[in-house]
């Protein structure tokens, strides 16, 4: 693979990352911050693992499936959580999670 | 600079990073977690600059000093707010940011 | 500041951190491997500390401004060594990595 | 689990992280760099997740088995090929991922 092959998939992980980063950011700044303990932890986890992804396609290195497998499974559970929270940064966040889970597992079955 | 050169403010860094993550993730299991909106950023912050300043010193980079410099930076502004929460994982974390700090400040200075 | 505000500056830094990344991949694959060990080097830090200045803008943190200072010099010292190389991979990455440096200064000049 | 559980396994990490940053580094100093092109490819992917997963367990977070096992994954590649290469540093950063790996291997089932 080259480094186009992997363009739209590193750009969601970048959108990810930084939706994960605002939301966890933006739950610390909530007046009910407990209630948002979950999301924010899932937020750190899968900002992360994004920023990995992104670097390893960026790289095109033989590991980017395997990466990209975790990243999704990763996308998904915080996906899941943040959809539950009605607030705008849980829901693009949710978002940006679905369509970089999408991205990163068309990615994996692809390189396989 | 070679590697034994920069051993014991790698293992600051690991050792900060470590009481970083594990303070942001017990400030979130706390009853109270608004009071500790700002130690989570901190945390959060902290940790990845650790991490990246333990990578760097690793490869004995050129930019080793500089990051080390920033590292200080933010560790001795995690610590600040650490300080303040009498909770263990604060006061230990308080103590790793400290001790980084001095490790870092070190290195920067003997780098140039 | 909010995430608006910062979102040009985050776009230059994972546009460089991909530019990187792909350079020191594509450097690992030339003929001449030994002539572009510092142009590698200087990739891995500087891609790293673009995701880590992506990661506190996206996250509003008050440490942006002093990730950013540092995120320029890196930036400057990888465009600096990249230009010097004809490959395509290289003057793109010098590229990317002044945009970036331009972006981070001014990043960290408004939030002081 | 608490942190106490995760600490082998962080400290193999850890471990890890610093010995393939050393052997990246130390093989874009060796003669023949050529030859040594996917180590120091390996070795790049191999710090990152390394690091990745310090943090994860150092928050004890419900992903830690998921990312310890991509990382063990990472390991044993890496090992394989840094395995093959008779440098001190490609000979110690072989033994440090097969450790991590057994760490990380440890985890994930332990977390199932």
């Amino acid at each position: 693979m080259k480094l186009d092959d992997f363009q739209s998939c590193i750009d969601a992980c970048n959108a990810c990352a930084m939706a994960c980063d605002n939301c966890a950011a933006s739950c610390l700044r909530e007046e009910d911050v407990k209630m948002m303990a979950r999301c924010i932890a899932l937020d750190m986890d899968c900002s992360q693992v994004c920023r990995l992804a992104a670097g390893v396609m960026a790289r095109a290195s033989e590991n980017a499936a395997a990466v990209c497998r975790l990243c999704a499974v990763l996308c998904r559970a915080c996906a899941e959580e943040c959809g539950k929270h009605q607030m705008d940064h849980c829901q693009q966040c949710a978002a940006a999670c679905r369509r970089c889970a999408e991205e990163c597992e068309r990615m994996a079955s692809a390189s396989q």
